[in-house]
């Protein structure tokens, strides 16, 4: 497919999701959940948290978006993310699976495993756990990658053909593969990395946008937009303490000059 | 009654709860639990998050108030919830419910109105929370209200009647009833609700002041500290990022004149 | 044996700690799992949080060092403790025990015991704490300690010489104990009890030192380097709000001239 989405798209795809406000049914991390909420709201989305068995498959019947994040699992867990997951595709609602320290240990990657097959609308990974999903031998460290992005584009475009879903590798440079194409989003900021669970929360950020834009779209302007956001606000951190805090100020008051100047789509 | 309460009243009940330092007891949502312990450190109490069913009853024996929110809600959480709301009420320990996105799940509604069942002292929830509790149908998004916490007030005070509970409902003005009266409260900042689990820890710092004094004054009390907090820590930002960590400074530093300047009973 | 370690000795064991990166495997308290990463990620370790019974023996074979915190203990959490303790154990690597909350309920004062038996290489609490798990009537309030220090060293002793393990009973003063002998670590500042789960985060830092150093050592490591941080970090700070995010900055900007400056052996 021709690559005619832009910034600009990306921009017009963000003034939407505000204006809409989804509600974004998150069933993730422990370590995730308060920094994904705040993100969420700070974006303009509305966040929920709900991860009971009892509950999810209601939950995903009055959202706009779902985000499967399997950082900290366990069976109870497990089970209910397969429950909403095969509700939200019997129900065409996006969700996007985030397969954290897939490759690490066996249930991660059986747990993994057995969700791609529940076909995610995206799924987004670093590079040794988009290496582990897509069945090659990855170099994951726990739930750190140790292998750039760049290196699994080829995992990712195989991820991509197998499950249809659109793959985002996410690293120094991220990569948006679906199959046919694939496009790379330059923005972020080295610090990134060093706080907790900011790639989680793009996780959550992709899931918001895939309320309202089709996956590909919905990627690439979480890429760009969470990116944009970070790279300004690790200007005014001295270490990665406030990092959090500052991205939701940026995500909060992010202008389209600010997204100009700090993601680049290529 | 007379209403007699007064702001001068609220800064003698923090004092009171700082001199004191009472133990609260949380049985609460994963999302909130750190926020709601810091806070609860800043204002002068004590926080512990104790949830096993295995030792909630002896935990509640050293507490001094209890507060149970069920925003990330499982079976084995509500059972323990159940037994330390009957064991706080046994003992003559004043709890407080937040029933967290009442109306949004069956599951959700269901376990408020059991718990709503075992007399807490005091309910603190938004519109469509305490509107779904009382029997309404209320217009929930997820978590978020869409309906004004004015609109509530008809459904709080029955509400009130039939549990025995003071009830709070929070929003732009707050409300709180007991059957017979109502009282308004003017605090708090439009950036707030931006900034996630502070609902829920305005319910823990209601819990705090329930240890010095009698539900509806800890109502009272709770709702323009915390809000006065907040509308001076949100002069402090550009965003709702860095707010949780200013309110909580805001409450460490809060003074009579600032708690005068930034919250109005009426 | 002689004391010989130095601040300068502290120092070289930080610089190892960053090249090396080590992975730390937490099963830890909600409340502390957040604080705990980015503090572990700010200091220059690889941080994952991983607790179920299905993965942790996986998990601790491919880990430098493990951190138990029963801060939020259930039965499922403990049975997987116990399982990665053992593994630990048996595999030849440190893990060090928090016993949060020992002697506030018999479930606490028992699951401590039972994994204090599992050969921790340190024990990391407060006064209360070391008191109950030592066997003597401790003066415990919830999770936080009425009995200074100092007046735990005679239980410190008995428990490190029970155990086998390091004990390190930290308050105003710290005090690191092996059975043969005693050092006290001058270092932190009185905001810090005030913000929620920095002593976990300490007991956290402990672990990713004892990768890369022995016991006591890394424990004698771990109070200069967090408490020398918290100290200069509490200097930024109006109330408690912004520490966390403090000492994560100071980390990762720590100089030996700061650690020299805030922190004292003897």
């Amino acid at each position: 497919m021709p690559d005619t989405f832009t910034l600009a798209d990306v921009w017009s795809a963000l003034v939407d999701l505000r204006a809409r406000r989804p509600l974004v049914h998150n069933i993730t991390n422990y370590v995730a959940m308060s920094v994904s909420a705040n993100v969420l709201l700070a974006l303009g989305a509305s966040p929920a948290m709900v991860h009971a068995a009892e509950e999810v498959e209601d939950f995903v019947a009055i959202s706009d978006a779902l985000v499967i994040n399997i950082g900290t699992l366990s069976p109870p867990w497990v089970a209910a993310m397969r429950k909403a997951a095969a509700r939200a595709r019997a129900l065409g609602k996006p969700w996007v699976l985030d397969p954290v320290g897939c490759g690490a240990t066996r249930y991660r990657t059986e747990t993994s495993a057995s969700l791609a097959a529940l076909r995610p609308s995206i799924i987004r990974g670093n590079a040794s756990e988009i290496m582990s999903l897509a069945g090659e031998a990855g170099a994951g460290k726990g739930v750190d990658s140790l292998t750039g992005a760049g290196e699994a584009i080829v995992a990712a475009a195989s991820l991509a053909t197998r499950t249809g879903a659109v793959v985002a590798v996410t690293g120094e440079a991220d990569y948006i593969c679906d199959g046919t194409s694939e496009l790379a989003v330059y923005s972020g900021h080295a610090l990134m990395p060093l706080s907790t669970a900011l790639g989680c929360s793009l996780s959550a950020v992709t899931a918001a946008f895939a309320a309202v834009r089709p996956p590909r779209e919905a990627a690439i302007a979480a890429l760009a937009v969470f990116g944009a956001a970070g790279a300004v606000a690790a200007q005014r951190c001295r270490g990665p303490g406030h990092l959090p805090a500052e991205i939701c100020d940026e995500l909060y008051n992010l202008t389209p000059e600010t997204l100009a100047a700090h993601a680049r789509l290529g």
